[in-house]
């Protein structure tokens, strides 16, 4: 049987997987994780409004009726394309080998810190579930710094927060940490109104939303300035620390806004396996570590392996979901076509255009030529979402989240977990337990000896 | 006006503070999280049928309409009696002074090892929100390596759960693993059968379940063993490393379980906060750490200091959330009565009984004379979990993870996280952070010499 071999369970590796169900194959998908990431919602869990499992339901899961893939929780390290085989990392470090006849290598993005990685400690970026719960301590954790400062300087450094990078995420995170705290929590505090905490959205353009042209990108820069967002177009960020950001304005004087809370949604970095592949076939590597491939998402002079979705580079096309299905899918139907003694055909990107939620009932929405704002948009938006979650109980709990914090005043995840609340970073945390495991491991070694 | 300090914002905490909304007090609650946590249920997010909002809202949010309570999240570092002054300590590590004319302390306990503190880095306990997301990483991630693994000994390693302590809490999470590998994990997997895995149940009585009476506990210990668990009563932990448990069974033989998955649900030892108190007040503290406390649950030589809960001893009462509620609430009616020239009168328990849901569908409940199991018993479980669960939301969203779970065959959270799913201890997964961080904080420190 032809084994084909999909690497990262994103929406690229799920939706290749599905479009082999009736193909004589067998379908071996690897992910470092056990969950099919719904990428466009993390701003909901980093806000409150979403638990983790909403939005990141187990692959196996997902794929369980599939019987012709098997999933792999596992971490590549490298490939053979020579023998056509990966090796790859288990959780307890022991190696793994997976052969294969065919491979599509869908394992996206990290975040870029443009050279700045000293930013991500201070800036965490909006990538995976970690990122957000992160950062949900974070934000959470700021309102209750500022509710037991006295120093009225530190207590305003408390509430500023500081998004950089005015795409749909950034707009979106700088969007919902306003109504949290223009909505959600003025009630719940004694001493301090949350509402007056400053929300920044610095972005390095001449107007945030780029992509979604000029009268809509206005729409959704005045909405979210009647949110009390406060946007800083042209200007970029000159340094990041913990008590603040600098940041060069268009005029080139550079501005220092203290600030404790900060969020990095400007760069991407394709996955580390994007160069490994161009390495290996010869194929360019751009600034964002992404790999170019042939028309039809294949690598050069390897017809059998390809690269698709965020790790890829191909004509300019954007780093959306969008994408990666497509290729997804088309790298299916390349492998399915071959198998048929059929020539494998171009991949053509079918634009479906791009939303963003502004605010509650208000997203910003450009689809082929329709172009939607305020509630329609809104609406339109909450459809696509709903459409692209996955599993039923997903969705209906989605709504019931939805319907706390947009028509309700609430937000059912808040927990912050003790490691987050203590301000221990996890090496602080678990130096107890470290100091006992290793005590435990020269206990074991000694008894062998 | 009367300042009351309230340490621990648990059952304890919680509804001592509630029974002060009307009276003329400034209550200020402290806790070190910003959760109220309903510790029972904490088992069902160690085995993904709730989330951890559902179980932790954040207790100011919980209290946001009694205007006289003002909650603030640091840990409490010590007490100065004479002066009536708290010190704590703020999430990023700065003092805090809390003065007060009445004090309630109500910090509970944690796990205890009984001296074998070691036995923590492999056999988490079921105490806080973080334990249980640790647990649930561990639990569903030693499914995945199963799935993994070619050698059948170490699958059969990874397939084994071993649940120290037969109280209702071990007899809960050892249920729950059992239906999460019989009902909701069999359709998922392709090479393992996930209803083989072993689930054993290790208690050092005679019986399970032990205050429950003989009739009742047997039928609990019936229907545990009908779901596949293998109950061990007088069986005491010698030892537990890595990849095992070593027991003493009643005969003093000793067996080595190898078990990859370790659950520690056997031991309490109350708040350090406890001994201080006994320390500056004379009073005895228990092998547990518990603070013996006067009839009305003061301090002896300080009336105007209290300790309810898990971290006090009064005359054989048992560590149940019931006893830290009625305390709490006996707590400030004290101190009411004291503020209406009245005297203070002793504590009296009103045994509400205990209940343990064995598996969906069947409970054991003993309540007054009354003793329910089966189906009947867990629609009286069901009915008090959701009375005392807070918010109504939380009630809705926790029907419906219950419906998923219980009438359904899903687990809607079964996300394990990056951290969790590579397998670094936390102290491997951010080391590269840290290294970063320490190079910016020696940066600043060039900076500004």
């Amino acid at each position: 049987m032809h084994r084909v071999a999909i690497i990262g369970g994103g929406f690229g590796g799920l939706f290749a997987a599905r479009m082999l169900r009736r193909a004589a194959v067998e379908v071996t998908l690897v992910d470092r994780t056990n969950y099919h990431l719904f990428q466009p919602l993390l701003y909901q869990v980093a806000t409150g409004i979403l638990s983790e499992g909403q939005i990141a339901p187990p692959i196996r899961n997902v794929l369980r009726r599939q019987k012709n893939v098997t999933v792999e929780m596992a971490e590549v390290a490298g490939f053979d394309l020579a023998n056509r085989r990966l090796s790859a990392k288990r959780s307890d470090g022991s190696g793994l080998q997976i052969p294969y006849d065919s491979l599509i290598v869908a394992a996206g993005a990290g975040q870029s810190y443009f050279g700045h990685d000293e930013y991500s400690v201070w800036a965490p970026g909006m990538k995976t579930i970690d990122d957000a719960l992160e950062l949900r301590g974070r934000i959470l954790g700021a309102f209750e710094m500022a509710e037991l400062e006295q120093d009225p300087d530190l207590q305003r450094e408390w509430l500023t927060f500081v998004v950089v990078g005015g795409g749909p995420t950034g707009v979106e995170i700088a969007g919902q940490i306003a109504e949290l705290s223009r909505r959600v929590l003025p009630r719940d505090f004694r001493r301090i109104e949350p509402g007056t905490a400053r929300v920044l959205l610095f972005d390095g353009g001449s107007e945030i939303l780029a992509g979604f042209g000029d009268r809509l990108a206005g729409k959704g820069a005045r909405e979210l300035e009647r949110l009390g967002v406060e946007i800083r177009t042209g200007s970029l960020v000159a340094d990041i620390d913990r008590t603040g950001v600098e940041v060069k304005g268009p005029g080139g004087d550079v501005e220092r806004v203290a600030a404790r809370t900060k969020v990095w949604a400007a760069g991407v970095q394709a996955s580390p396996l994007a160069r490994m592949l161009a390495e290996a076939t010869g194929a360019e590597c751009d600034r964002a570590g992404r790999v170019a491939v042939e028309p039809d998402c294949s690598l050069p002079g390897h017809p059998e392996v390809f690269a698709v979705g965020d790790m890829m580079s191909m004509g300019g096309l954007p780093g959306v979901a969008e994408v990666a299905m497509q290729q997804g899918i088309h790298a299916s139907r390349t492998i399915k076509r071959r198998l048929d003694g059929k020539e494998p055909q171009p991949f053509r990107y079918r634009d479906l255009g791009s939303m963003a939620m502004v605010s509650r009932f208000r997203a910003v929405v450009s689809f082929k030529g329709l172009r939607l704002s305020g509630i329609l948009g809104w609406l339109m938006w909450l459809l696509v979402h709903l459409a692209f979650l996955t599993g039923t109980w997903n969705r209906v709990t989605t709504i019931f989240g939805w319907t706390v914090s947009f028509i309700g005043r609430g937000r059912s995840q808040r927990t912050i977990t003790l490691q987050q609340a203590m301000g221990r970073t996890a090496i602080e945390q678990i130096g107890g337990r470290e100091e006992l495991r290793r005590k435990v491991s020269e206990g074991e070694r000694d008894r062998s000896s």
